[in-house]
Parts: C-alpha cells; sequence; structure tokens
C-alpha cells in the first residue's frame, strides 16, 4: 500500500530517509500473483524481529530488483499489520507450521531468514526443498554440521544460497580491499578489529540454544570475515580467550568477552576483540609497509567511514590522505544486499558470499571457542 | 655552554621548542665540581645515540632537579663536542674502558643507560658498584637473568633503578589510568593496542646480539606496559604468533610482527600488535561497559592525544565526551622524566617504574616470544 514500482525507480540513489517522506507516498505496490512475474524477485521473510522489520524489509522499498511477496511468523498480529503495508497478500502470510506451502506460492523466489541462529538451518534447508533461494542472516549456523547441512540441502535442490554479509557489497569496504590489493599501503602486515556492544538483559542472543554462542557468533563475526576479505587470505593458526566480567545474570549461558589472534599463511597478524560487555567501536584497522586504514565504523549499516594514508602514486616520499565522508559512498545497505542476490538469482551468478563462505567462518569460530576452551556444538 | 640556571627556571612551563628559541640563549651553564652540589642531580649520560643526544640530553636543559655531569662514548670527538655544548668538564668525558672511574667523580649521582639493549645490564650493574643510581632505557635487559642480576646489583649497592617507562608519567596517560580506575568508563572489558614502524637496514635493532629481540623488544613494549598500568593487574594467560613477510635482508636475526592476546585476572582481554615493517600508530584503545577511551597517539615523545566517551556524572542516559588537545598536556617528557628520577633520588622516593616493573615486561616478553615458538635468551 506504499509504493508503486515506478516510484521506487525515480527514488533509486536517494536515501532511505529521503523515500520515507510523505512526500513521495504514492500507490499502493502491486501485491500478489501479477505481480509475481514482474522482474522482481519476490522474498518470502521469515522471521519479524528487528533486523527483518526495521532493516531488510525498508531495505526492499527502495529495491528495483526485489520485493517482499510473503511473510512467516508466530505472531499473526504483527505479521498482517506488515503484509498490509507492504502489500503482500493475506494468503502469503504463513505461520512457520505452514512453511512449508511456500513451495506453493510461484510468488515467492527466495527466503530471507531473519530467525534466532539456531533456527537458520531448519529453516534453509526446508525453503531449499521448497525449491527456493536462500538469503540467511549471519552467523550462518550454529554449528558447522548445520552449516554443512544447509550447503548440501541447496546444492540438491539446485537453489542459492547466501549468507549476509553485507560488508563485502558496501562501496568503503569494497574500497579498502581494493586498495590493499593494488598495492596502496604496501605490504600489509597486522590488521586490528573490534566489535561489540553492552548487551540488554533478556534477548535471545543471552540464549545458548538459540544463539550458539555469544558477541564471537553475533558480531565479532564481522571482524573474522573482515580479516578474511581484507588478506585474502585464511587464517593458518589461531589462539584466543573468553571472559565472563559481569556476573549479573546475563552470561550465565554464553560468554561476554573473547580476544584472539590469528596468523595467515602470508605472515599478517590480526588480533580482534569482541563484547557483549562493552560498546566497541566496529572499526578495523590495517598496517602496511608503505602506509595505513582504517574504517571507522567498518561494519555499521550507515557511515562507513575510512581515512588512510597511502603511497604516493608517483613513488615520492611521504603520503597521500584519503578520507572517504559517509556522504558519498552511504548506499542503504539492505538494498543493495537484496539487489544483489536478486540479480545473482536472475542471472544465475555465482554468489560471492556462500554458503561456504560462512561456513568458513562457522568453523573458524569453533576453533576459537575451542582454543579459548569454551563449549562449541 | 647554553643556558644558567636561572633560564631554566623562567622557561619551566614553556614547551622544548620555546626554550629553545636563539632569543632565549643566556650565560652557560655553571659546570664542574663547583656545580655538583647545586641541589641538582648529576646524570652521566652512558651511550651518545639518538636517544641520549635529540631526547635525554635536551630534556636534561629544561630541568630544575637534573643536569648533564658527564658523558661516556665510544668516539671521543662527539663526546667532546658535546660535552662542550652542555658545559661538561674534559675529565668527566669517559671512554667505555674508563668507565668505572665513574666512581671517583662526585659530580655523577646517575647515570642514564641509552646503550643498545643487551649492554644495559652490564654498565647497569657497573654504575651501581660504582655508587651511582641507574636510570634505563627500555627494554630493561635482553634475558630474565640479566634483568634480575641488575635488580640485584642495585640493591646490594642501596642505588635506585628506575626503567625509563616515560609513559608512566604522562599525563593523558595517567588521565586514561585515573578515569579508568574512578569508574567513568564502567568496567574494563578490553583493550586494543599496535605500535610499530618500519625500519630502515643497519639499524643495531636488528641484530639479536644488540637488541635481544625484535619490534616486540623495542616498541611493542609499550602497549604491554600499557595494557599493565591500564587495567592495574598482571597477565594471567598469553597466546602469541610472530612472522617474517619481508625477505629483504633486514629480519634475519629478529621477528618483524608479533601479534598477541593477553587475559587478565579480572576477565579483560587485550589484543596487541607490533611491527618493524609497517608504521603502526602507537595507539590504544580501551572498551569500557560505560564507555571507552582511546589515546592517539599514546606512546608519542610528543603530542598524545586522547578522547573518551565518559559516562554522564550525574548517572543520566548518555556520555560525556573528552578530548585533551596536545597543546595542553605536552610538557618535555624526558625532562619530566630525568625530574622525576632526580626528586626519588634526593628525597629517597620509592621509583614507580623500577627494576621490578621492567622484570615483569622481560618475562611476559620472554613468555610472548616462547609462545610464538620465537628462541629467548
Amino acid at each position: 500500500m506504499l509504493y508503486s514500482r515506478r516510484d521506487f525507480s525515480k527514488l533509486a540513489g536517494l536515501s532511505a530517509a529521503a523515500s520515507l517522506l510523505p512526500g513521495n507516498r504514492a500507490t499502493a505496490q502491486s501485491p500478489g500473483p501479477q505481480s509475481a512475474r514482474d522482474g522482481r524477485i519476490g522474498y518470502c521473510v521469515v522471521g519479524l524481529g528487528r533486523i527483518s522489520v526495521d532493516h531488510f524489509m525498508p531495505g526492499l522499498l527502495q529495491s528495483q530488483h526485489g520485493k517482499v511477496s510473503a511473510l512467516v511468523s508466530g505472531t499473526p498480529d504483527k505479521a498482517h499489520k506488515l503484509a498490509q503495508q507492504y502489500g503482500v497478500p493475506a494468503e502469503a502470510v504463513y505461520t512457520y507450521e505452514q512453511y512449508d506451502r511456500i513451495r506453493d506460492n510461484a510468488a515467492i523466489d527466495a527466503v530471507y531468514i531473519g530467525l534466532p541462529n539456531s533456527m537458520h538451518a531448519e529453516y534453509t534447508i526446508r525453503a531449499a526443498r521448497a525449491g527456493k533461494h536462500v538469503l540467511c542472516e549471519k552467523p550462518m549456523a550454529t554449528s558447522v554440521a548445520d552449516a554443512r547441512a544447509m550447503i548440501a540441502a541447496c546444492a540438491t535442490a539446485k537453489r542459492k544460497l547466501m549468507i549476509a554479509y553485507r560488508c563485502q557489497l558496501e562501496p568503503v569496504n569494497l574500497k579498502a580491499i581494493e586498495l590493499i590489493r593494488s598495492g596502496a599501503i604496501g605490504q600489509v602486515q597486522a590488521i586490528q578489529s573490534a566489535n561489540g556492544f553492552n548487551i540488554q538483559p533478556g534477548e535471545w542472543r543471552l540464549n545458548r540454544k538459540l544463539a550458539g554462542g555469544g558477541p564471537l557468533m553475533d558480531v565479532g563475526i564481522y571482524s573474522l570475515n573482515a580479516c578474511r576479505y581484507l588478506t585474502g587470505e585464511e587464517p593458518q593458526v589461531l589462539s584466543a580467550y573468553a571472559s565472563v566480567i559481569d556476573h549479573d545474570g546475563r552470561f550465565n549461558e554464553v560468554e561476554e568477552n573473547v580476544g584472539w589472534t590469528m596468523k595467515f599463511p602470508s605472515g599478517i597478524t590480526a588480533t580482534c576483540s569482541t563484547s557483549y560487555g562493552a560498546n566497541m567501536d566496529g572499526a578495523y584497522k590495517v598496517f602496511g609497509s608503505k602506509g595505513m586504514l582504517e574504517l571507522s565504523p567498518a561494519f555499521a549499516y550507515q557511515g562507513i567511514h575510512m581515512k588512510a594514508q597511502v603511497a604516493k602514486a608517483d613513488g615520492s616520499k611521504g603520503h597521500d590522505e584519503i578520507d572517504l565522508p559517509e556522504a558519498i559512498h552511504d548506499p542503504q545497505q539492505f538494498t543493495m544486499q537484496a539487489d544483489y542476490f536478486a540479480d545473482c538469482i536472475t542471472h544465475d551468478k555465482p554468489v560471492k558470499m556462500s554458503g561456504e563462505e560462512g561456513l568458513r567462518d562457522m568453523e573458524l569460530m569453533m576453533q576459537i571457542y575451542r582454543s579459548a576452551g569454551l563449549p562449541t556444538a
């Protein structure tokens, strides 16, 4: 009931905030089967928590290649309200019990899994069996075995599987990778990264059965994944320590802090921290023989900011300073992500942030937990 | 030949740069025995490398409590030129062979050891036996055994031993400690620090026999020491990786990079990096439950800069921002250090940066090397 496709086209390039101004409101998104084959990929949103409602679905409002086609929720009132907002027909609103019926809805090309971590595997596998592509939030799963099963199910069903590693599409992170590969900061020697927040009691993230682990699984994964995409290498060895400092009831099931060091085959060392007990800046620094770059924040939904000192192009002494202000390079990352996967599906392209990519992080996180003496699934 | 004591008094509080303006030049520093007991501590500077000539000795020019009384060098021309500049009598210029004669010079209260690391122990021990107090550069030594021998020699001779940990006197670092202890950033959860530089070939620092190790011993020690003074705790466990990436002849004897993680008894984790292959920013971040602080740079000779977000004093939501610009809190750190030790000697006060403090870092650095699979002395 909010936007016509024409409005989206006009709004392309504008910020999410601008597109949501009342003045931009227009006719309803044309719902149902008649729009199913309008060229856009229809997403079935599974789980209506914050990441879905506040980020993924608003991101689709600006998308040229994707749209919300169906919803899966255990809270019918919430689901039907959102269905109305997004022009989703009532028959495309499912309970979890009805989930397998998505097979029969041709308006659904892909599912977006925004569920607690431990449910990712089951709902991914059932989606694949229902013939749907899967865009699954990180962490991919709560165990390596589940991650492998997800990959196998999607392969068997010949459906695509993408893990929602936004940052691998985000332009400032991509610029960081480009600068590193081009030699602009010389030979990378070391990376530092920290990502964390001070968690509120009662969150499902503190429940081991739902979350699989603590801050490492939830936000430390950004630092881990960044070290891999910045180096283009896989860690050769790693060691970690974990702790609970605040005995206030929040950390009966998962860790509060993890600090770890990784060494890559080239010799690059990476030192990372994550926490549910402190707001960390979600930043990284990359130190090279000819310069350095810092993204702070590096992982936020908006406002990614790079400062870099790079070798002068003419080889002369000193550095050139690079400062990428957020205003220039600040796309709606959820729109970009939904569009990227839509493009992979439509044109049968390989997915960069594949199940195998998610699996690699899962394996490494389990290695980090084992090194820290923590239990793993 | 540069300054009278009166001039120094007038200049107190001004920056080193200002005090060196030609307009401030006055009569020669009164040299020799007649000034030996003028209340100032007479330092014998041992080794006339950069740290002595460019930093420690100019620092003494501004000191109210210390002065250069003697020099020890293997390069007579350089020594005599500096002796003239600093008003040191010719008979107070010693070769290394003549070093033990400092015993007979009553104008020498203390020695400043600015030699390559592996010589610290011998020249400290001989100074103590000659009845002199010792201010020794970091790292204290190249082995734990040497560090212990230095402590024992000074204890036996009832002479004071101080390791030149400037940062433990530097006001912005002290402010960081004060903020942490006062609870301004809540419970500290994690610390990150990196310190390094891209070393030129041919430096004695690349010679294992002289340096004892690579960047860890030379600059990583700042991060290590900072983690200890920021937490007020000793690391309980640690693990490390080291590497040589640049096979260009510089790193035949010492490591190029070290990354390590430490866990403290409270549960605080610290992740640190050091390098001789990249300029690192010599910074640290401390992440707490109610705020964070960053010193960047934290370890430089000048311009230490803190940015902090601290809990509001009235307990209300949000943060107060602290920004300590360098202009306000930028003393001549070498002057401050020389004055601090002079005060400890004159008033027989305990030295904060004691031999035991240096020994603790030595033990930890050896533990880091062992963890990284590197040889230790």
